[in-house]
């Protein structure tokens, strides 16, 4: 056996330190490399082809409600930029500028895009004229820059890679009935494909999008009892179409202003793939998003016969995306690459398996061993990753419920946030007063107000005044 | 019959005005709109669904190869784009500069990647060293920018996406063959999925990449008789790996530098599809690119049972790209939107082509109109199609073909490109000061030297003195 290259160095345990274990977890695992430009990070093999898998199936859930695939300029004149007022408020402190090009000063300086509205009113304002334009249903998938002081892998980088649907309509009730429809294919993907159970809701006043109406949110819950912010939908009402002059005329041959929406979602969202389902072992993917499924790891590979059967088998297994690990490393180190790397199932076979006809699936979540005969394993795998697939999405729920707490006041509302961290569901008079106080006592901020509301008392959590909403409250990433 | 909201309005010929006729379908096509960012382009739906088709044959061909993907950050800091003497001197004049960020002046400023051979080296210095660590084959789909001073849609943006493999070898027979494989992969996949034949051969010193020992090229020609170069190829030797350091350890423990390759193709490409196969009725895909493969066109679509069996034979050719257009223009008008949008072939279906159980195929490259039995529709769209395919790939050869010259003296070369535009066959001594000469007096440069080599004279067609190559010359977008 060569002499292996690299260990497979142990990681930071999750209950030690969840922060430390997360960039563990990232560095390991070969999602991410740090770049020499302060806060940018280098999507690896492993962290792109995730990306990839999201895109592709995310696309599609896009383009099955009509959304068309564009690509804009990635740079915003100023003047554009401060065209709506809430909007370049949000935004330009945290813009990054282009002053020169082709070697001399420009007369108006550029930001790189920190996200687009501005970009697609200016188009919209261009294409659309009549009743008969609408509804314009654009999404682009690119990167954007937002200069953040503190940067995490995934979680906040100064570049980060996204895709944002801008769309028009004639009508404010279309426009807000594409606002939920999109938070909706934001939850079901998650869901489905991610196996994280999401709360959808609305945000608050304060913590809404720059120049929206309306923000409404998917908040995810983390292993360490945070909460993750992982996709927005916004209504922006007529507000940007006022400042753009993007006007149609009606049926009637009257010129009304279009309705607007947009909704995104990041690279942000691979953070909470890891955080969600990961354990002391490293990444653990669930199988519809896992660029790997299956890794074939043969043992005694130099025995004759071995080999070969291998990749037999991942040939009969080609309808799932399987490799075979036939490098000169010991079973030992290729099983620690496959869980560090979170493929959800490894299968060994070694020359006592080929002799009673059979190879050992082992599972990455539970580290269940099935026994299974070569003559079924494609059928047992295709199970097995579909069992794993719900398993995940299961104990993600259940650790989601037992994490999510009520409080009727601000001493268990403290008491909560000091002793078990994770969701707290609380009233709320909706007064941004009360807001900052909790987040100024306890760190946690307003997650959203849940499309399912209960009623959990009268009164406002923080001032005892009558409530008007039941919130989700949390320390957030 | 409701009014028609926009005419498809006439297009300059291609005979009277070829730059303008280009402009005119680019825009009426909505392949492109302009922004009100100089040089920057929107890509509509139309143009980008070519450009996604482009990226997800092109990108399964790389990772046939065993090339993976990953994503660089879009800033790169002076100091490391200076650490290659030449390629900094080939871009720093066209670069924008970031110099802002988060509200203060940076430290030092960052531009925009015009291309990340830079990045690529920094992180290959970080991540490569052992021979076990080699090739690194990856490979990124991105936008990059360069100051152009005039632009032109497709052909010359300031802002353009393409993709740039990068990859890191152990020899300089590994990087070579690598150069030449992806040089081989672009040409294979414009002659089979955008029917466009390829020359194929290296530039001259002149003409090569900044920093590269040797580039390659595909060269394609026009309807105009002007070359397009499609894509490149570079083998950087082991240049980049001495400025920055790039080292692995062989398998006797020495330290070795890696040699290296990039190698990239735009959406340029698809300025090279709408003019080598486009006609005075607009665009003309195919269809093996198409976004859309067929147009369903009902006849009298308002007669009982017209647009059901549209949408019934809509589901019966499913195995294809395939729409109805069931708006309320008149036929007339749908045809010639399906024509300017270039849609492969359009199926007319009116009340007495269902009496008879038929309906009409009309190709769109030949306008050939073909009576088909409803019964036998789903497989003779399929044979015209792939027929269109293989007819659009013969006549593009035969254009190029019939419009490659050879010349043996400057007399001869200039009466060539004054009368008849096209690829000039030429020997060549080598030595720039011909190339430019040639330049000078005749606006053709050297398109590259092909690796068909054919021995047309002894003598250089400029100087007379001996010749060591044969060059293909043209005037170039």
């Amino acid at each position: 056996m060569a002499q292996d290259k690299k260990l497979v160095e142990a990681i930071t345990s999750m209950e030690e330190d969840f922060a430390q274990w997360y960039t563990d977890v990232v560095k390991k695992a070969e999602l991410i490399e740090y770049s020499s430009i302060r806060g940018c990070m280098i999507l690896r093999p492993l962290g792109y082809a995730i990306w990839e898998n999201i895109q592709k199936q995310l696309d599609a859930d896009f383009k099955a409600t009509g959304v068309e695939n564009v690509y804009m300029p990635m740079f915003i004149p100023e003047s554009l930029l401060q065209k709506e007022k809430d909007h370049v408020e949000g935004f330009a402190p945290e813009v990054a500028w282009v002053t020169h090009g082709g070697g001399e000063a420009l007369q108006e300086r550029m930001c790189v895009r920190p996200t687009s509205e501005t970009l697609f009113c200016d188009f919209y304002s261009k294409i659309i004229q009549s009743h008969r334009d609408l509804p314009k249903l654009y999404n682009q998938w690119c990167s954007v820059v937002r200069w953040e002081k503190t940067t995490r892998p995934f979680l906040r980088s100064m570049e980060f890679l996204w895709q944002e649907g801008h769309t028009a309509h004639a009508t404010a009730e279309e426009a807000e009935e594409r606002t939920i429809q999109m938070l909706n294919v934001y939850a079901d993907f998650c869901e489905r494909v991610l196996a994280i159970p999401m709360i959808k809701g609305r945000k608050s006043e304060k913590e809404k999008f720059a120049g929206a109406h309306a923000t409404y949110t998917i908040e995810a819950l983390m292993h360490d009892g945070k909460a993750l912010q992982s996709g927005t939908s916004h209504n922006f009402g007529d507000g940007f179409a006022r400042a753009f002059g993007i006007q149609y005329t009606d049926k009637n041959n009257t010129l009304q202003y279009v309705h607007q929406t947009s909704w995104g979602m990041s690279t942000r969202i691979i953070g909470a793939i890891i955080m969600v389902h990961g354990d002391d072992s490293g990444l653990v993917l669930p199988p519809r998003i896992a660029p790997t499924q299956i890794m074939i790891i043969p043992i005694n590979q130099n025995k004759e016969g071995v080999l070969d059967k291998a990749f037999e088998l991942r040939d009969k297994l080609s309808a799932f995306k399987v490799k075979v690990d036939a490098s000169e490393k010991s079973p030992g180190w290729k099983f620690s690459e496959q869980e560090m790397r979170g493929i959800p199932i490894r299968i060994e076979i070694g020359p006592k398996d080929i002799e009673a006809n059979q190879a050992v699936i082992v599972r990455r979540d539970t580290r269940e061993k099935i026994v299974v005969s070569l003559d079924q394993i494609v059928e047992k795998a295709g199970e097995v990753l579909e069992t794993m697939q719900q398993d995940m999405l299961n104990r993600a729920r259940a650790h989601r419920d037992s994490h999510t707490y009520s409080a009727t006041n601000m001493d268990e509302f403290t008491k909560i946030i000091e002793e078990k961290p994770g969701f707290i569901k609380a009233m709320w008079c909706q007064d941004e007063a009360c807001e900052k106080e909790i987040k100024d006592r306890t760190g946690a901020t307003s997650r959203c107000m849940p499309f399912e509301q209960e009623h959990i008392a009268d009164t406002c959590v923080c001032c005892g005044k009558p409530a008007t909403t039941m919130a989700y409250w949390g320390k957030a990433y």
